[in-house]
């Protein structure tokens, strides 16, 4: 195949990227300067020798940014000894934690790495279930108190979150979800029983 | 101007229709037979003499079905001796009554009007803020224990909610807010850091 | 059935109109001065009595303003004296005469009332094939000339174009379609194979 | 800045990617082999290198390819024998050759590089007017007959026909515009009266 076609080819296996705008791509890089796909092939070259993944919560970073504030497999959240270490919030993908930090949430953080398809028989095909029951034994002899399963709010997340309560209940943390309720910007007209219902018995 | 353009134009006025469609529906009503267009006609014609507007919550009902359960001015729920009258629950609009009632709520209701605009000066004029007032009142001598505002999670609605809080604060009774959080079918990625704050503080 | 509920139904028959349109239009109505229901109700009743449809070119139009011109079973542009009546737009509904009138088209038209079903055989079920035929026969011993199929550029479209052209070669009359290319706004990047190809062989 | 943001942030100048796709971008690069991202970076590197801009036509062309077919400087289809010389299509973008190859044309282009903002006083600074010149007067020589001015049918579009139709007045080649009318898949009813207008006198 040539380049151009390769290339495209590469690009369409990005997430959200279809063949036709996979081919803008290709144009995009061919009319850029060649200082600039120089940059970008450079990153993209050393983007393994640069990051690393977490040992304790699994997300992306960069090594240089942790050598500073601790040990050099643990990213800067999981070094930090400013942080809650009492509670996790288990996230399904790298991206949620940066919405939760902007929340405001100070404790530690578990990335699942997605979430449990209904009818699979194969739980850690899709999500790190081992590598939380781990962590959770690991952290409760230290002084974890609660886990909190930030997972979306649909039939899946549902899902998961049952599946990885059932596990984890024999841990004695206490194991919660995050409240349902009207979120910004929704009506009430809008909304089902089900988001109501919660939202009435949160009301505050 | 000819009926048919007449009838066009009355049908743009209806909520969400525009030019093309108002033409479209008298299009409709055109090929209809003449039979479905006299009942039509009848039932828009007889609509104000069959409802009435409740004296109570401010909800349109159809008068027959209330006259079997209760006195004449009064919709079914606010005369039903089932309803528990120590909550009511402030909604928008008439249609979110139903949702409402979906989720299992059996308190009472008070029908706004609308939502308070942030520039506005004259409250009265938007939404029935005098009414309300009456209403605690007149049901604080009885039984009212709890008001919950049912607005809109929008800047608006947070707005209305604020004034309204404001004004029932002399009357000593407990005033609420639907709870916020994850509406069902949300993702954390997608989720605003406040909706996130809300529902890590209503996790449960 | 309560005539709330009545009218709801009613509403979501309209084209375009689902359960929740239609409770807010039957609101809407709740909400608006009796006076406006009347004038409402009244229009939609008279409609029948007020209105015709053309029985040369089956659009409907009102009755008073034809009076004027012409016949009282013929629409004002059937009725004009000064429209070429050497040439016939056929079209699939009334609302496509006002779009077609506004390119400066001065010639008749003929309203067919829909498109013919890819897997139909009971073609004058959907659509005027056989009052067309009889038009033309009528319309050829004075002074018709062409007839312009002005249908959608849909399968269907296409399809009804073809069944139409083979009933009427007989009549030996010159039998046209719209053509294809570009429509304003759009794009060659996003243009199928066969409009550009159109567009090349009409280019000018 | 850390490579994660540095590859994000180049993400982001990708053709419609936002800053939410583009750190998605990064996340399946962190997650996928050292194999996929040292191809792509490869792919990337080289892409300068492996491919050339044609001289005549000016789209960018796999340098092999051509080399197989002709003078090295000259992409496959300038440099093939069998295209029709007579006739140049002016496209916008390399990616409408592959849309107008598909409907059969068999003439050879030329790529503009974009369309002339309406109220721009430099021409040459967003398309290859100058380049395009120098192509028709060096064509001519040879055996050129035809232009054809193939834009979008925007407004800017329209704008950018214009003058380089008076740029190539002198020429004294014939100089013609893409055909307007319905393009696959329009109804009648919602094409405006210019598109209808030309789907009329081009009818067939």
């Amino acid at each position: 195949m040539d380049p151009i076609e390769r290339l495209s080819s590469l690009f369409e296996k990005f997430p959200g990227i279809g063949p036709r705008q996979a081919r803008r791509f290709v144009q995009y890089l061919l009319a850029s300067p060649s200082s600039s796909r120089g940059e970008l092939s450079e990153l993209i070259k050393r983007l393994g020798a640069e990051t690393s993944q977490c040992k304790r919560c699994y997300r992306w970073f960069v090594k240089q940014s942790a050598k500073a504030t601790g040990p050099a497999d643990l990213c800067p959240i999981c070094a930090s000894a400013s942080r809650d270490s009492s509670i996790i919030f288990v996230v399904e993908k790298d991206a949620d934690i940066e919405n939760v930090e902007r929340s405001g949430f100070r404790g530690l953080y578990f990335v699942l790495g997605g979430t449990i398809p209904l009818a699979s028989e194969d739980i850690p095909k899709h999500v790190r279930v081992l590598e939380l029951l781990k962590r959770v034994q690991f952290d409760t002899a230290e002084k974890l108190k609660e886990i909190i399963l930030g997972l979306s709010a649909t039939t899946e997340g549902d899902h998961t979150r049952l599946i990885l309560g059932e596990k984890l209940r024999e841990s004695n943390i206490k194991i919660s979800a995050l409240g349902r309720g009207l979120s910004t910007g929704s009506e009430l007209e809008y909304a089902d029983p089900d988001t109501i219902a919660s939202a009435l018995s949160s009301r505050n």
